[in-house]
């Protein structure tokens, strides 16, 4: 039986509960954090024959050169074809609908025009080369390899690189099917923070990208930390997490699972629960006890509900508003009567996910929406991955005779006024008549 | 006389050259981390006790309580009404024209409706509240306050916070000018790693904030590197670069100008000529030679001309757009004929000025587009500073009962493919036919 906690925002105290019940510091630890500088400096210093030498140490296997590290592209196809149809379907339905929804994503050249001929304006260029790391072992997600990929190849990158390690030299078929169905380039059996800094820093296999995208374990998020400037990188993620706002009339046993869905990734996942209705989540708790012996996770789930899980009665559904705003959720489900209206109340969460029948796992998989959502409270300031993340922009500004003289003269007081005579100078010298 | 050195393209190893030209690690070193990380703790421990220990030994100035931290917005008011008319002019000028170019870059909800009724889309939030680091002493530039601040107020940030540090208690009047002027909500007398700590974690007076911008030395952007997942940072700058592509046809001594301009930000600075016409490299060389003597900041521009400056011959201009591509410069000035084409060309540039009269220094005050970019070679993955750093997205998904059920059996695959199966169960639940 998992003894969920329950909150109640009338009790005094209740915002420090909520603090503490959120509180998750993602600062890498000391030890780590050397290990890995060791690593990085290795591999940049070895290239490589430490990538090698780094492989055989921690995933058991002795590439017998370099050029075993690659998984070749026919290898990809291959596992593609040798899945169950069922889901090779399933992987291809699920591409298409995640590359749709790019689509809309892309972003373009603008600019304008001033009246005195001056233009000015963004130019929109994809990322050369791009890194994406796959995690291997349990967590080796098809899904997560979708979701980074397809969004990097509607951007236009040109080259896109997969590592995956191979603990024991055991490939995972899954994962090299959705690299195939996704369009990666080429892919390599690399992984840890070794696997990032050779992304990062190239050697004389791998070749160097231009940003590392994908999620891993703690050694490859403080490498994607410690290479980030070198590289670009997305967000380092933290555990997984759902946020249910209900107004009480979604069937108690749904809201359960969906609790479940976070639940069963990590024990530090979290799943809470907001809602008006008392006797709904009381419902919601039983529907939980009698739902949990038959989850084949079940002891998974027990430890994250215990440790970080929550069932949270607040006075209105205005409240439950203002809580999750103040959670800032990865996942937010509002399985309420108008969730469209309810949203637009939603300052910050990755995801919103809209009606009873939206289910989490719908935008884990398939319904189009990346899943890689800013975790910990983090969208209060950032977004899901997307195309926009393979994409950069240029400042574009072509200014005519008469806009050098109008903008120079302004240049020239702010610049002097700074200090910085070289700038107005240069300004100056465009000025029709010369100071 | 500055001994700027001279690079071919033809000649062999010119791109080794080239990669030490260009060679500028960021990475913060051990004694400043342990120094910031202590600083940091101190912050998040002792609050506001700790800030004003900090302000008194590094500012050199004692605030009899915290109160004495923030400067009153009409302190703000009083120094724009205070600074000569001609600047407060050139002040608000910039002002609106960056704000009139920064509207351009806002982004917008967007979503689209499925046949079967199922609702895809994002909504755009701004954030609720950003700090601003303003460096003081010599670096204390009010041009970046207004780069700063504008996007934030367009974006529709709630509060934006300014942080300026006052050493010996001493407040720059033109900074405080353009807080007014670009609509800083509130402003503290407070700088360094203690201030980015300050708004990250907040104290009984400052207020936490969900993202830091804004430029400042090496313990400032080690501080911003630590704090970065607790908060939003814009990027760590490098030292300021400039690239000018010419075609032999500007005069010699606007590039010279040019070149100066970046290089007399500090000593670290780039300034690089690329042309194929060796006679105009000649000639550049003798302009600096004349004009060098004439210039305030000489010994400043001498030292990064010597240290990181080129003059570079390529055998064509289309070799010279590789260099560019490759160098992936902060500021790039294609004074050419067609300027517009070739900046097709350019795949990795912060911001491409067009054209013999768009002199770099009006991008930095006036021309509209930020001069907040991408340094040392990270615009091959990032972009200006914009509108888009003060918003972010939420994913939108809607479901209709037909959907869940057609896209519930591809998540079904997918999830028990990867092993988790309260996932699965939780999309099974919305099947039109139970499982």
């Amino acid at each position: 039986m998992a003894a969920i906690r329950r909150l109640d925002s009338n009790n005094a105290g209740f915002q420090e509960e909520l603090e503490a019940l959120l509180a998750w510091d993602s600062v890498s630890n000391a030890e780590v954090n050397s290990i890995v500088d060791e690593i990085i400096a290795g591999i940049r210093e070895e290239g490589d024959a430490s990538l090698i030498e780094l492989t055989a140490k921690l995933d058991r296997w002795q590439p017998s050169s370099a050029t075993d590290l690659e998984i070749p592209h026919q290898r990809m196809q291959q596992a593609l074809e040798a899945i169950p149809s069922e889901q090779r379907e399933a992987l291809e339905k699920a591409a298409e609908r995640i590359r749709a929804y790019a689509e809309h994503q892309k972003m373009n050249d603008w600019s304008y025009t001033e009246d005195d001929g001056t233009l000015l304006g963004q130019q929109v260029t994809p990322l050369d080369r791009v890194g994406l790391y796959v995690p291997g072992g349990k967590a080796a997600y098809p899904s997560s390899v979708l979701m980074n990929a397809v969004p990097a190849k509607v951007a236009g990158v040109g080259e896109l690189i997969m590592v995956v390690p191979t603990p024991d030299g055991e490939l995972n078929e899954l994962v090299l099917a959705a690299a195939a169905v996704s369009g990666v380039d080429r892919a390599f059996a690399i992984g840890g923070a070794q696997a990032v800094a050779a992304l990062a820093y190239g050697t004389e296999t791998i070749p160097g990208v231009d940003k590392v995208v994908g999620p891993g374990n703690i050694f490859v998020a403080t490498a994607k930390r410690a290479v980030f400037g070198q590289v670009g990188i997305d967000m380092v993620a933290g555990p997984s997490e759902i946020l249910v706002v209900c107004d009480g009339k979604t069937d108690p046993e749904w809201i359960a699972m969906d609790l479940f869905s976070q639940a069963e990734h990590d024990e530090d996942a979290q799943s809470i629960l907001v809602s008006s209705d008392g006797d709904f989540l009381d419902q919601v708790a039983a529907a939980i006890e009698k739902l949990l012996p038959t989850m084949e996770r079940s002891d998974m789930i027990t430890t994250a509900l215990e440790a970080r899980g929550a069932l949270i009665k607040t006075s209105d559904m205005e409240e439950a508003v203002e809580v999750a705003n103040f959670i800032a959720p990865e996942h937010l489900e509002l399985s309420v009567e108008d969730p469209l209206t309810m949203a637009k109340s939603i300052r910050h969460a990755g995801a919103i996910f809209m009606g009873r029948y939206t289910s989490e796992p719908l935008g884990d998989y398939c319904a189009g929406p990346n899943h890689v959502l800013p975790t910990s409270r983090t969208a209060r300031f950032s977004s899901p991955l997307g195309v926009y993340d393979f994409q950069k922009r240029s400042s574009l500004i072509m200014v005519s005779p008469d806009g050098a003289d109008t903008l120079g003269q302004v240049a020239s007081v702010l610049a002097r006024g700074e200090g910085l005579t070289a700038h107005a100078r240069s300004a100056e010298y465009r000025l029709k008549v010369k100071k």
